[in-house]
């Protein structure tokens, strides 16, 4: 069963409706009787014969019509027996529990009660939202089972879904209250999510065509692997904006005191929810001015914006947000755009001072403006116009917004537009909207919100591309050989951690290269592998029972001869010993010194939420201080492996810096993959530390490799 | 004078008023008479007999009272001569000039214009405000010379100056069309500036006994010193808000090709605000939020913040936004308030999970949220409070918004508000401002402007701090030698930079040390110079043309014995001549290999608009990419240096990092001040690197020295 009976009900009861303005029932029942529902809505409430001078039933068997939807607003205890009493009745499909005090109280005689209303829910075939939850609106049949006094309904084409029933309410209410009312199509709060969740209501708007994108609050996931399974499958056919919040350590114990779930690293989320397809926005405002306009406008098919103004002040606001976004250039016109600009505008204009930029002059009337906004739209240099104006006197707000329709009619590119006169410009900003063009009382929120219908347009580029990738990539990938795979067994069932040529065994079975290193056994097989190469060398100490060799003196470097590897032998196993007396030593990695090249790291590690991690980033001591990581949840594939690169702030030095050497990429993301494809198979691995990597111009050296184990210590 | 005539006029003319609604004299006539200007406002129009029922006189001449303030919206050549008819008159003391095509075009002829209208202004002791721009508004007494529509007036404790009138507009119209209006005081937009410049307005509103804080709109600064120099002495009385644009390159683009004057360096920008003690904001609506609550509250002694919701949702915003301010911190409640807030609120309140945040439950009422607020306003560990409510059906918010004001009254910390429920709670927000509580309609909104009140207080405290600080600098501090200034008058008028020991040498007369360096002629004095410590030495290249003395082979580091020296002397010099055959070379540098230490840059440049600016950051190749470095103007004194250290985002590494050598920061302090103070008692020195600085646990030690002179090449 979908959820169809959730927001298309053909009858509504009301269990608990009251003539009490502070109780919710009160407000339920007033809602969908104000804002007219198309169907039936039963009262039920045994103490008044008639509410609203319409009748009450004392109970629900006493409904004289069909009951699709029952809306239970009684306290905790009292609703198992509203579900017997639907039973009974044999038509009811679905309920939304508002009441609270059930498994979020962690009491177990609530946890029991709720697990109580459930099974009978189940036995009656009925489905469940909340409890603890304030249930769904839907504009489409004037629906709203929430107790939110005050909520305009106005049709759009955003479906909303809030962790918060608070917020998601206040939500609406900013929506339609501002100057240019945002419409919506459906919205939903799930509250404890005991059977209906976020995924379901999630699936159920893709598949909804009243529904153009999805706009999410969100606190925490408790599910994050079908999260993003989901995820991935709706931002393929439509668009999600989320607002997560708990991106400070402050907010982050504010949201686990809510919603009692692990919230988890932020950083995690962000490559979460990247990899998903979903737009993270900062603010409410960002959330529903995103939302809004991608159900308005096409998706641009580039990155390159151009702003369009006739006040100075205002254009270079909307300059500094583009500017400052990483994924935005500013648009470079063809010349021919600019000699038609110039001869349509006035000539205080500029056209060619700044990229992208064309201040029309406060000279310019409607007509300018139609003409610069239709002669920029047609340069094939530029993929979205944010476009602005603070009408002066001269300037008819309305015939602007007109003259902007008619330009835009039909136009493949998006526009946002930002009048800036408050009421003044009111109804010209409803003309606009009620044409799809999104407007903003802000030049920031306009460009702000174009720059994340780009993101959107990016992330279908690259999902596109992602496929293929993934098939190419699953034909021909190794695994683990039999031996590995018995040595891993071995040490988990012994609960030992690997040595390092333990994990660099297993690691080569999955194409990551190492340089050659011998283990020696003693100091004269260590003196006989250097003699070989005869190479400047590094020894390090080989111990299961040591994870930071360097602390315990369990590491030289450029030895040059074989007395001094025979001294630094020596040496090495009295440090341990005295280190570390339990130790057991299986002798020491001896390998030439590597070439200098580019120091980077690569790990991995398992987030309690989202499982594998992997990050990459930059190494030394005052780099690691800086954070200059990125990360991804595995599997993942190339594009998404460049794109972790690419996110680096220090990035650039892969392409060479001050005539230094480059980095080889291509066999950098390949290592981050191949490390990713090792945790996604063996469960049995909790993390990999590849620390330092060294990347050269061709190729990329792991100098040293560790494996911690499931259930063992990590630090 | 003062500019009491433009605010405080005892009467206006309107010259050029229209009865066209396409010209700006039919505005500013109709705003003045609409809003009910307290005074006679004169029309002047040589074609009209009468304007609006009202007389309308040909000439200023013609007037039959007296005329203080004259308002003059005729095309620009028409100017000069209303100028000559006020001189005639003789009782006209202020101008406001809206006509714009003078200066601001570049064109000689309406450069000349500009000039002669002043001239004739000058003589008749008129003030001249603009040309090309919309003058002033004043709440106090209803005048508005603009030709905005559909500004309401509300009075504030804020006065606005904007370098945009299309944007200054804009911001009023945003302002009182909030759902709580927002009142305002005075405004002013200046335009060429060809009299009245933004600094006299700055100065007026600081004397000004309606303003409480200035909220400022800019695109760049022509007179940076002044404008550093006024700003610093208003924001000893009055906080001063700045939304400065330009913060990105296409910003900047955009801003230039606006004002037409040099943009800058936005890090410079934001060093200069600070310094000048001006809070900085992103957006027009953090602008006038800020404004606002810094109008109506009292500031905070400290930076400890507390969050008390009855909504998880918008609770948990708040704490994202000030846990993402490094200024902040939440407070620690004391255990009785801890104790006290369990008692008085709901069960289900959560008010020990998370440092400073209180949530009191969907079932607090207005008793609760009252106790709640009077409890945690009374801990000594909270400095502000956040407060969020989502007013539940049962909660009366008129009833809420009263107990709150009757809970705050007479409170002497600051509280900010955010009601979210659409225009349900319209009227407790009215309410609560008019009991001068600050309100706003999002709970990001609320934190931010607590963090910038909390910036305000910084300001405050280090301003007093820093006046001390200031007098004992400038009681002993050391200054050029006469052999030094002789020096560098020679290099100066011989057009020639200076050499490393040069550099040193007047560095040191500032107190600035280096280690022993011995300047050798040729490769016995060398050899000599290294043979008295026999440590491993470096040697450099002494030569007043080569400014990057690695780039051509003119540095050896590391040597160990006698002949190494002479070798490495007779390479460099090879080196050098092959790289560089015209190059004076004046023998080597040989000094001992400096010790091991934390890697920093020290360095100092003129900007075109600010002076000198001091820079310091951290070292090395891969750091220097991630450019952490902070900028101040000099002169400045300890407090700022240590704040620019403490900006660094590697600040940690001078704690000691990973059992790392800690870094002496008094030292670097001086260091840092020192710099500063060369750049700011000698103009003939241009730049000024110390690249790298050795900072060790007890002391700094600069390895290199450059000192470029005004008018010689920088790179």
């Amino acid at each position: 069963m979908t959820l169809r009976s959730y927001f298309n009900p053909s009858s509504i009861a009301v269990v608990g409706a009251s003539n009490d303005p502070g109780k919710a029932g009160y407000q339920i029942y007033r809602n969908l009787l104000d804002l007219g529902f198309e169907g039936p809505v039963w009262a039920v409430n045994p103490k008044l014969p008639e509410l609203f001078d319409r009748p009450c039933y004392p109970t629900l068997r006493d409904i004289p019509g069909p009951v699709e939807l029952m809306v239970i607003s009684v306290p905790a205890f009292g609703a198992p027996e509203i579900f017997e009493q639907a039973e009974a009745r044999g038509d009811v499909r679905a309920a939304v529990v508002i009441a609270s005090g059930f498994s979020e109280t962690k009491i177990p005689e609530r946890v029991a009660l709720e697990r109580d209303m459930l099974r009978i829910a189940k036995r009656a075939g009925i489905r469940v939202m909340g409890p603890n939850c304030v249930g769904v609106m839907n504009t489409g049949n004037h629906l709203d089972t929430t107790f939110a006094a005050g909520i305009r309904q106005s049709r759009g084409g955003m479906s909303v879904i809030s962790q918060s029933g608070a917020l998601g309410a206040s939500i609406m209410m900013f929506a339609t209250h501002q100057p240019a009312p945002m419409g919506f199509a459906k919205w939903a709060h799930v509250g404890n999510q005991s059977d209906v969740d976020v995924l379901e209501v999630m699936r159920f708007y893709r598949d909804d065509p009243d529904t153009r994108v999805i706009a999410m609050y969100m606190e925490g996931i408790n599910n994050a692997k079908d999260f993003l399974k989901v995820a991935r499958e709706v931002t393929r056919d439509k668009p999600v904006i989320a607002l997560k919040v708990g991106r400070s350590e402050a907010g982050s114990g504010a949201a686990a005191s809510h919603t009692g779930s692990l919230v988890g690293s932020d950083a995690v989320y962000d490559a979460a929810f990247r990899q998903a397809g979903i737009i993270r926005v900062d603010t409410v405002e960002e959330l529903l001015d995103t939302a809004k306009a991608i159900s308005m406008q096409p998706l641009p098919t580039g990155n390159r914006i151009a702003v369009l103004t006739e006040a100075g002040g205002p254009g270079i606001i909307a300059m500094d947000e583009l500017g400052l976004a990483k994924d935005i250039v500013m648009a470079r016109f063809e010349e021919r755009t600019i000699a038609a600009l110039k001869e349509a505008l006035p000539p205080m204009a500029i056209v060619d001072h700044t990229p992208g930029y064309v201040d029309m002059s406060a000279a310019a009337d409607e007509e300018h403006h139609a003409r610069a906004l239709s002669i920029v739209l047609e340069d094939p240099n530029v993929d979205g116009i944010v476009h602005i104006s603070v009408p002066p006197t001269f300037l008819r707000p309305d015939e602007l917004a007109r003259r902007t329709v008619d330009v835009l009619d039909g136009a493949r590119k998006p526009v946002t537009i930002c009048y800036m006169a408050g009421k003044w410009i009111t109804n010209a900003r409803r003309l606009l909207e009620d044409a799809r063009i999104p407007t903003f009382d802000m030049p920031e929120r306009a460009a702000r919100t174009m720059r994340n219908m780009v993101r959107r347009a990016q992330h279908m580029q690259r999902s596109k591309l992602g496929t293929q990738e993934k098939q190419d990539a699953s034909r021909h990938s190794p695994s683990l050989s039999a031996a590995s795979d018995v040595l891993l067994r071995e040490r988990r069932d012994a609960d030992e951690n690997l040595t390092e040529p333990e994990a660099r065994k297993i690691l080569s079975d999955y194409g990551i290269a190492f340089e050659r290193a011998v283990a020696a056994a003693d100091a004269d097989r260590a003196a006989h592998a250097f003699s070989e190469t005869q190479e400047p060398t590094a020894m390090k100490i080989i111990s299961r029972d040591i994870l930071h060799k360097s602390d315990v003196g369990g590491v030289r470097v450029n030895l040059r001869t074989e007395a001094e590897v025979r001294d630094a032998y020596r040496d090495m196993l009295a440090n341990v010993a005295r280190a570390n007396p339990d130790a057991r030593i299986d002798g020491v990695l001896v390998s030439p010194m590597a070439k200098p090249g580019i120091e980077m790291i690569v790990g991995a590690s398992r987030d309690a939420q989202f499982g594998p991690v992997v990050m990459v980033g930059f190494g030394g001591v005052l780099v690691e201080l800086l954070r200059d990581v990125a990360f991804r949840i595995a599997p993942f594939y190339e594009d998404e492996a460049r794109a972790m690169i690419d996110e680096l702030q220090l990035r650039s030095v892969l392409d060479g810096v001050r005539g230094g050497p480059k980095g080889d990429v291509d066999a950098l993301a390949k290592l981050i993959i191949r490390v990713g494809r090792v945790m996604t198979e063996r469960s049995d691995i909790a993390e990999i530390d590849l620390n330092p990597v060294r990347v050269y111009a061709g190729g990329v050296v792991p100098l040293d490799a560790r494996i911690v184990l499931a259930g063992k210590e990590t630090a």
